[in-house]
C-alpha cells in the first residue's frame, strides 16, 4: 500500500477526501440496521451530492434516494438513481416546469403542505402528462414546514387524490428538532413522541378512504427508532455515510466513523502549540460543532475564518510547514456543497468523484 | 423602469442578486473616502470573487486587487486586473508551481512569515526566471499567521531581499481581531494599536536599510482609520461592495448600503406570523450575524437550516406561498462562494455575471 503522506502530496488543499473503505462501512452498516425491520432505506443524497456515492448506497439495498431539491435531483439522475422524493415543498412556476420535465425520466415524489401549491403542482403535472407522487408533509415538532394537524394533513391528502397529474403516495415528517440531540433518551423519547403524530395521520388517513403507501421520515440519529417503527415505510437518513464532527459527538453513533475529511496543509506556525491550516470557512461547513483534526485528538479548535483555520494543541504537536493535515468538518452536508469533486481514497488509489449537486440549490 | 416583481418572476430561487446602483454607490464612496489620502485602495476579492466587479473597482481608481487564494488569483487574472496581492503565505510544491505560472502572466505579490517557505518560493521563482514580490507578515494583534515581533520581520525580511527570484516589497499586517467590533470608539483604538505596530515595523525595516515600498493593512470597518494613516501604502478593504448583515450592524457604515441579496420563495406559511423560504445555509453565509429580509425589517430569523430560512413576525406580513423576497446574507464573502452567477439588475434589466473563483480555495 502506497503511504497515505505520498498520496496527500499529489493532492493540492483544502481538498474534500473520502476514506472509501470508511464509507461503505458506514453504508453496510445502516444497511445492516434496516435489512431484517419493516422499513426500507431512501438515504438523503443532500449530504454527498454525488451519484457515485448515491449508487454505493443503492447497491447495498437503499430503495432510491431523498433531495432536498429540484436541481438536486436534476444533477442525480441516472439510469439506476430512478426512484427520487425529493422531500420539500416546491413552490412557483419555474421550479414546477423544471420538476415536471424531470418526472418524464425518474419516478418523482415531492411534499406538499398547502392547498393551493396542490393546485399548481396538478395543473402542471396534467398539462405535461405526467404524474408526480406526493407525501403530505406533516409537522411533527421541528415548527418549519408541514401542515399542523392530523385534521389538515388528512383534507390536503384528499386533495391531492382528487387532482389530476398528482397521485397520492402517503406522509412525511421529519423529526429534525431531535435528530442530533446529544442525549440519546432525549432523542429518542423525541423521535417515538414525532412518529407517533405520524402514525396517527396515517391511520386517520387510511380510516378517511385513502390508501398510504409511503410513510416517510427520519435522520441519522433517530435511525435506531425509525429502522424499528412499523408504520414507517422509509427512512431519509443522510448523514451517516460521512460522519461530521456535529454526528460524531452525539449518543449512539457507534456503528459509524467519519469517512469525510478535509485535508489542509499547514502554513503558519505563528507558536509551538499553533497551527494555521489553510481550510476554513470556504472549505467546510461551520455550523452545530467545532472543526476537529481527525490524527490529532488534542488538537482545539480556535476559529475557522474565511481561509483559515487555526488549532491550537497542549504541546508543540511536531507539526511543520507544509504538512498535510486532516480535518474533520463540522457539517458535512454543507461541506460537500462547497467542492466540485470528493477525492476517493482507497488503498493508495485516488479517484476523482464529481460532486454533481453542488451548488444546485434551486 | 420594470417593476421589480416582473423582474423577479423570471429568476428562480435562490438567487444572488446584485443592485448594481447601489454596488456603484458603495465602490464610489470607498473611492471617495481614499481620494484625498495617502493611502491607495487595492479591494479584496475575496467578497465577490468576480471580475465585472473587480473591473468596475480598478475603474474607480483602485490600483489592483487582493486576493486570498492562487485559484482565487488565477479566476481573476486578466489583462485589466493584473496587479495581484495575495494576502496569504502560499506553502508547498504544487501551489507555489501554480504562483510561479500565474507571475509569468501579472504582478504577483504574496505574503510570507517563514524562512524556509522564503526559500521554497525563492527556489521555485529563480527557476522559473519570474519575480514574485514579497510583503512580510506581521501579526498586529489577530493572533493567526504573521510574525510575531517588529525584530523577526525585519530578520524575514533581509532574507527575502537577499532571495534570487523574490523582490522584498513591504509588508503587511491585517487587523482582523477587530475589523468588525461593533463600537466605533474600541475599533478605531484597537486599529490605531494595530498600525502603530505595522509603522514601528516599517521604520524598524527602512532603518536597517531596506526600502518599504507597500504597507497594506485594513478591511472594511476600519477604513476611516486606514484612510488617512500616512504610513499605509494600500488597504484591502472588501466587504463595503455588498455591505452584508454583520457590517451592516455595526457603526460607522452609513457611506454604504447592502447591495447583495439572496433571492428566495416563500415555500410554506405555517402560521399567519411564520415565513418559510427556500433560502437557507447553501445559500448564504450564515457565520457572524442573523439573516435579515430586506424589504420587512419586522421579520426576525429564527433559523436557517440547509435548505430553508424561518422568520417570524409580530403580525401576518401579507407574504404568500410564491412570493419572492431578498434575504440580506449575514456574511457576503461566503455567500458569493456558493453561487455559480450573480444576477446583476438594473433598470430592470438581468445581467449575469459569473463568480470566476467561485470555490477556489486551493
Amino acid at each position: 500500500m502506497v503511504p497515505q503522506q505520498a498520496v496527500w502530496a499529489e493532492i493540492d488543499t483544502p481538498a474534500p477526501l473520502i476514506d472509501v473503505a470508511q464509507l461503505d462501512r458506514n453504508i453496510a452498516a445502516m444497511a445492516d440496521a434496516f435489512a431484517l425491520g419493516p422499513v426500507s432505506l431512501r438515504p438523503h443524497a443532500k449530504t454527498h451530492k454525488c451519484s457515485a456515492i448515491a449508487l454505493r448506497q443503492i447497491a447495498a439495498g437503499a430503495i432510491g434516494i431523498t433531495c432536498a431539491k429540484v436541481g438536486e435531483a436534476e444533477a442525480l439522475a441516472h439510469p439506476d438513481i430512478d426512484d427520487i422524493l425529493i422531500a420539500n415543498e416546491i413552490v412557483g412556476p419555474l421550479k414546477i416546469a423544471r420538476l415536471v420535465a424531470l418526472a418524464r425520466r425518474s419516478r418523482i415524489t415531492v411534499a406538499v403542505d398547502d392547498a393551493g401549491n396542490v393546485a399548481e403542482l396538478s395543473s402542471g403535472a396534467a398539462s405535461a402528462g405526467v404524474t408526480i407522487g406526493i407525501l403530505v408533509d406533516l409537522d411533527v415538532g421541528m415548527g418549519r414546514a408541514g401542515v399542523a394537524t392530523i385534521e389538515a394533513a388528512v383534507a390536503l391528502a384528499h386533495r391531492v387524490a382528487g387532482s389530476a397529474g398528482l397521485r397520492f403516495r402517503g406522509l412525511m415528517g421529519y423529526e429534525g428538532h431531535v435528530v442530533d440531540e446529544r442525549a440519546l433518551v432525549q432523542r429518542h423519547e423525541g423521535t417515538r413522541a414525532a412518529l407517533e403524530k405520524l402514525s396517527a395521520a396515517r391511520r386517520a388517513v387510511e380510516k378517511s378512504g385513502l390508501t398510504v403507501e409511503c410513510l416517510s421520515a427520519g435522520g441519522t440519529g433517530t435511525y435506531a427508532v425509525t429502522s424499528g417503527w412499523p408504520d414507517l415505510t422509509e427512512a431519509q437518513v443522510g448523514s451517516y455515510v460521512f460522519m461530521d464532527a456535529n454526528y460524531r459527538a452525539i449518543e449512539g453513533m457507534e456503528a459509524f466513523a467519519p469517512s469525510l475529511t478535509v485535508l489542509a496543509t499547514v502554513m503558519s506556525r505563528p507558536t509551538p502549540t499553533t497551527v494555521i491550516v489553510d481550510a476554513g470557512l470556504k472549505a467546510m461547513g461551520s455550523e452545530y460543532a467545532a472543526a476537529e483534526l481527525l490524527d490529532f485528538p488534542q488538537a482545539h479548535c480556535i476559529y475557522l475564518s474565511e481561509e483559515h483555520g487555526r488549532f491550537d494543541f497542549p504541546a508543540d504537536p511536531g507539526l511543520h510547514l507544509g504538512d498535510k493535515v486532516r480535518v474533520l468538518p463540522p457539517h458535512g452536508c454543507t461541506t460537500s456543497n462547497l467542492h466540485d469533486r470528493y477525492y476517493a481514497l482507497r488503498e493508495g488509489d485516488v479517484e476523482i468523484w464529481p460532486i454533481e449537486a453542488r451548488g444546485r440549490c434551486q
